[in-house]
Formats: structure tokens, sequence, C-alpha cells
């Protein structure tokens, strides 16, 4: 008890603490995440393979599965020190508010302009390209977090940046969209007439709202058929969750610091960026027997890939341009349903979450939404952070994991990944505040035109 | 040299650091700030004529002037350890980019969710007003800043919350509302027939798109017309300037910390709760003689409080319920010109503040907003953090006086207050990326209306 009084509400590592290094949780997993597949040959990809589309920096770091470590160049170290390292924060407020035992700490990724821990990894990405004497790179938003923080990237390392962001984003957020302009990006809203692959998304489902999928397809057209661009995608791949690690190398050091074991560690997963990256150290002292915890992922009742998705090879874009990928997918033809707001909207999973949930080395809830919105709206007035509706995913879980213990009386003490602020989210609060969020799950009904895009293997 | 690479791109206090008393710069001013005068009897105002608008603590601190520390009660000093310290960042980017030999360093008071230093003062209004027993509290906003922060702290503290928020701002700040809802506040856009003064208001200016002198008159009478209620003001009163000390006494300490001795502190101001808080420490130091500070205050030349206004009594509000303060003043009924963008827009200036501008201790310069978007945009891109505009009017003139030690080789060290986050600001920042910003510098013609509404003294 006398330990606990002198741990503070926010502890900010010093600069020279922050991480020199990622880890690749690969590295340590017994059963290695399936490789990707040549969509047509259905044979595993090679370095050369994937260069066209993405810089050669990147795609190493997305096929070594065995390098535990990748030491971080000077260029994104000098970057980190401008926003991070990132609070690691005590909840003594909702802790109060709960009347919990539990001991409440959350990693909050969102004091930085992107709003997200999505500027961990597109400031590397850039960089690689940079490095690699491209002009520019393409990519896809959905939330609008990733494209953000890639504008920013850009903006630091002078690329050219184009932004394809999901149409129903576009439409809820148009604030998103200048912050991208004034980072010097162009936003294009998806499915586009630009792009073969928009023109025809946009025959087939006339008057769709977009998904990542779509978006994904056009970003990646736009790179391909361009002299000196590249594509870069803001989650679901390796290479993303590696930078990501930054998250949990930090929250790992700083809980190390003040002699603070986590017992539940809880994320919320869209693609998988923000989870694997927060859980890494913890998964690789778990993957090699030092430590165990209770890891689990949270995601929407309207986009349940790791709770009702199949564990199998599907294409990563919804035009099925991009290589095959194993994991809890929905299928590449998925559109979640037109009232579910914001991001967490994929429909895969990353496959390093998808083989180590498949392993039985975490657990995965889906939540619905007006739910999320009453844990987003508890958390904001006591903990004073209004956060992002893809963060109250997590919250939610940790709200519900505190009141199990208050009930038991057990002083777990609980970790939490909030990803972002909300203050793009306004429409979708709005509708909470104003009564007119719904909430919706799918049927079996619904997800099968998904399933029945998978591609036969 | 060699101590100047110590120091990290962000100066994070430990929580033990963070100061535990406010300081009331009145005390070391040999020409004290002229006291509030009765508008009828033109007598000083006393405790008891005070006490039915604002909380007694409020009143007991707006009318010390030689205390010159206060004790910070421990609820707040709990609820700043939740936001607070707020970094003091090197501007290494900036000084790269702009090729210069000055140090620059920036107060970030961004990194909450009413995105301002506002928060420093809601948090302690509200205190006392619960201290007192209140049921709530009454103001208004003009950018939404102060509203947000507002709203918060009554949150916390379980109080009703009333808004009146500048007509202009609500309309191109729809966010901020939702903002303020999420966090249970009631929001009016102002002038509003709820009053008696927002109806003579409507009545005398029909199609007016507000100012803060109104939505002012128009808290003021929502309080005193309800049982339990006070008003609350987020700028220009003394008291204000003492909880915003907070902001210079941390960046006092950082500095101290690392040896490093400011040549020139910069601070937009509208009302002077940002600036005032800034300098206060190096200001008593000035007035105490022990050091010497060149002290710039920033305005926009569409509203020239200091460097166009008189220094005369006026009343502190447009419907004229108000006491009269000494201030550089514009006049109760000046209403900045429509193109203006966001806040900065109140006819007069703290108190202090005036005094200490009159008495020679410190600058002001005015800047237009096409120039002030400019500067924004440039540090967003370098420095990450997208600025309020009302922050980058301090950005301006920070980057004039680095281009000023470019060309004589200088290496001054300038510190100035980031004092907010342009999240919600994207209306303005929209128009500058279209090319649609426009500058109005008002004619001596436009400003007679305002002193033609000076009361006679």
């Amino acid at each position: 008890m006398m330990e606990e009084k002198k741990i503070p509400y926010k502890i900010y590592l010093e600069e020279s603490e922050l991480p020199k290094q990622w880890y690749n949780v690969r590295a340590d997993m017994k059963n290695k995440p399936a490789p990707l597949l040549n969509p047509g040959t259905k044979e595993p990809l090679k370095f050369e393979d994937l260069t066209p589309i993405f810089c050669e920096e990147l795609v190493k770091q997305e096929l070594d599965d065995t390098t535990a470590y990748f030491d971080i160049p000077d260029e994104i170290l000098d970057y980190y020190k401008t926003y991070r390292p990132s609070p690691l924060c005590r909840a003594y407020n909702l802790e109060k508010a709960l009347g919990t035992p539990a001991k409440i700490y959350y990693k909050f990724e969102g004091n930085n302009t992107s709003g997200s821990h999505k500027l961990n990894s597109a400031i590397a990405q850039a960089y690689y390209a940079k490095k690699q004497g491209l002009k520019g790179v393409t990519t896809e938003t959905g939330a609008g977090q990733w494209g953000t923080a890639l504008s920013m990237a850009c903006a630091h390392f002078d690329l050219d940046c184009k932004v394809y962001m999901v149409k129903v984003s576009y439409e809820q957020k148009p604030f998103r969209r200048e912050v991208m302009r004034t980072y010097g990006a162009s936003v294009t809203p998806s499915p586009s007439e630009t792009t073969n692959v928009g023109k025809k998304i946009l025959e087939e489902h006339p008057g769709t709202t977009g998904s990542l999928g779509c978006a994904i397809s056009e970003a990646v057209e736009a790179a391909t058929t361009r002299e000196g661009y590249r594509y870069v995608l803001g989650s679901v791949l390796n290479q993303v969750l590696l930078h990501q690690s930054v998250i949990g190398l930090e929250t790992k050091t700083a809980l190390d610091k003040y002699g603070v074991t986590p017992d539940i560690i809880i994320g919320c997963a869209g693609g998988g960026s923000n989870l694997g990256g927060l859980i890494s150290p913890f998964m690789g002292e778990k993957l090699r027997g030092e430590k165990d915890y209770e890891i689990i992922a949270v995601e929407p009742a309207s986009c349940p890939s790791f709770t009702r998705g199949r564990f199998a090879y599907d294409f990563c874009d919804t035009g099925k341009v991009c290589p095959l990928a194993k994991m809890y997918t929905l299928g590449s033809g998925f559109i979640p349903s037109p009232n579910h707001a914001g991001g967490l909207r994929y429909h895969g999973m990353s496959s390093i979450l998808s083989q180590l949930y498949h392993d039985g080395l975490m657990k995965a809830v889906s939540v619905e939404q007006t739910e999320v919105f009453e844990a987003a709206e508890r958390f904001a007035r006591v903990e004073g952070i209004l956060p992002a509706p893809e963060s109250a995913h997590a919250i939610r879980v940790a709200i519900d994991e505190a009141l199990k213990c208050r009930e038991t009386g057990e002083e777990k003490t609980i970790v939490f990944g909030l990803t972002g602020t909300g203050y793009f989210d306004m429409v979708a609060y709005e509708k909470y505040n104003n009564g007119e969020m719904s909430d919706y799950i799918p049927t079996d009904e619904d997800l099968q035109p998904g399933f029945d895009s998978l591609p036969p293997m």
C-alpha cells in the first residue's frame, strides 16, 4: 500500500528511457503466422514479389519472423522524441467512481495531432520511403487517424501523400480532411472514380458508403500505376505491429519502474495495430513461458472478425488486388452495417494476432456501440480525456473487468490501451448525446456474403 | 554547447515538482491595477458588492493585491495531476527549418480535452463554487475553449454548467458544443432570447454574430436571476491570472532545471489569461529588479485593444451590467469584423496586464490573420502540433523574432506560450487551405463606435 501511494497520475519516461529497438513478437512464436500468398499461384510471396507495392526495408521487416529486435533509426527516434513518451496513466478517478479494488492503468497515445498511436508506424514507413528515394506514398484511411498520421509523417520527410478515405468517414469527418490538407496531403473519398477498381466497386455497389477493403484496393492501384510511389498501410501488417511495439515497450518500462505487473491487458482490435503493439513484450514473456497475462481483444459486434470470423486465407482488400493473408476474416466482401460509427471496420485481422488467438494465447470479446459510448462518456467525465470511439471499446471491457473485481474483491491490475482522442468523432457523440445511436448485431445471413467472397483454397 | 545537447525535446516535470501555490504578481507591482468600480456610484467595489455575482473565495482572490502566494487546495492539485505538468518543448525542428541561431521553447497547454490552458482556472473556479455549496455556474465562451474547460471541471465536481457561446463560434464549431454536452453542460448561442439583455441586444443589432461582451452580459443575468448559481469568467479577471500562474511557474521550474534564462517571452493576448499566467513569475523578477526580460503581447489586428485601445475605465460586458474595470479597451460596444476567425475577440484586456503595459514593462504587437495562419501551418508541419489560431499569434511573432536572430546572428532564447490545439478550428483552416482567408485592419472610424460606448468618468 505504501508503494501504491508513490505512483503518479501520469508516468512519463525520460527521453533516455525511450525504446531504441522495436520488438518483433514473431521471433518468440512457435507457430509462426502463415506467410502471405500470391492470389494466383497460391505460393508464398517473396521479397521481389512485394517490392513493387511496398518499400524494400519494410518488406524485409514484413517477412522476417526470426529477428527479435530491430534498431530504430535515429531519424525516427528523433521524431518519436517530439511526441513520445506517451503517458502511462493511473486511472485513480475511474477506480474511485467505479468503487473497485482493481488498479487501472491506461497507455494514452492520443497526445499528438494525429490523435492516435498511428503516428508510430507512419513516421517509420515515411522514413523508409524517403530513404528509398521515392516521391510519395498512397494509403487508405478509415476513421481518419491513419491518414492524418501519414500526412504528418510525409510533411516531416517532404513526401507526397495521397489518401483514399472511406466515404462514410469522409462525410462524417470533414475536419479530418482539412487536417490532412493542412499537412499537404490530397484526400479522395473512396470508392472513387479515380481508379479502375473504384469504378468497378461503384458499379457493383452503387451508393456504398465504402469500406477499408475498398480504399486499400484504390490506394494500391494508385501506387503501382505511378512512378516513384509505394503503398503504405496503417494496420494488419507485421511491419506495423513491429513499429507499434514501441507502445508496449514503453508501457512495460514504466510498469517495471514502479514494480507493477498487470493481470489483464486489454486493447481494441480493428486490424490489430494498437493491440499488437501494446501486448507485444508481454506476449513475448508469455510465449517464452516467463510470465502469464490475460490478454483481451475487444471488437465491435458489428464487425466481429475474431469472434465470428473464419481463420482462413483471404484477400486483404475488397478489390482482390492484394496478396492473400491467413487471418480471422469476415471475407473481403464484408461491409459493416451503416449504423456503425467510425473505425474498427476492417474485415480481417493481423496474421500475428490471428495465430496467437488461434493458439489460445489471447481472448476476444465483442461489444455493442451504445454500451461503448456509455463507457466513453463515463470515462470522459471522470478521467478528463474524451476517447476515440475505437479506444472506448477497450474502456468498456476495462470497466466491466473492474466491476467484476468489485464483486469478487480481487485487486487485479488492469492495463488498457487508450489509442486516441475523439475530437473528430463528434458526429457520433452527437448521435449518442441525442439518444439516436443504435445497435445492430449482424445475423448469420448478414455475414454470409462476406464468407462467400473467400477465395477457394 | 555541451549543456545544450542535454535538453530533451520535451521537458516534463515530476509530479512532485508541480507548483503547490499560485503566484499573485500584483503583490510585486508598485502601481497596482486600478480597482473595479460600481458603474452607478463610480466607487470601488467591495467584497459584499461582488459576492452576488462571484463565489466568495474567488472575490477574495480578485481583491487581494498584496498576498504574493496562495496555496492551491489539494482537490485542485489532484486534478492538475491528471493533465499536468504540461510539457515545455524545445522547438528543435522549427529552429532548423528557420535556420536561426535562436533557441526556441514553447509551453504547450493543449494536451487536455479542453484543448487549452483554460482548464487551469476552470477547475479552480468550479472547486470554489462547489465548496460554497452552489448548484451550478454560468459562463460565456468565445472560441469554445473556456466553455469546454468549464464543462469538464463541472463534471468533475458535479455542478450544473450553463454556457453562452458567441454565435459565430457556435456556428463555426458545432463539435465544440457536443464536447460540452458530452460533459453534461447546456450550451446556448449568444445573443439569445433566453435573457433580457440578449433580447435587447438582438433588437438593437439584429443579425449580429455576437461578441464575448454580449455573452458575458447574458451569463451574468442567468447567474444572478437563479438561486444557487454564480457567474464565472475564463479570462480578464485578476483571479484568472492568479490560477494561470501555474503555466509560468512550471515553465520557470523547467528552465531553471536546465539552467536556461529566456531573453524574450511571447504570448497571445485576448483577455490576458494565458499571457498573464505565462509571464507572471518572470514579471515578478522584473518588478523586483532581479532580472530583465523582453515581454511581448500579440493581438489580432482586427481586435487591437493594447495597440489601438484606450487606457480607461470601461464596462466588462456589452450589456453594461458588469462592473467597470480600468483597462486597455476598444469600448464595450466594439464588435470585431466578421472575417475575424475564432478567439482573441474581447474588447478589453486584463487590468493587471493593462497596468504593466502602461508602465512600460511589456510590449504589444498586432498581427493579421493570414500571416498568423501561415505561421500556424508552418509550425504544424515542422513541430507536429496543429495550433489553435489564438496560439498561432504567438507563433507568428516567435518566428519573426527568430528570423531577426538569423539576420543578426544573436543566439537569443525565445519562450512562447502555445495555449492550445486547433482541432475545433478546422473551418478557419479550411478557409486558409482554400485561399479564402482575408485580412481586415479596422479604420479609425471602425473603432469610433466602440469608443463612443465608453462611460463618462
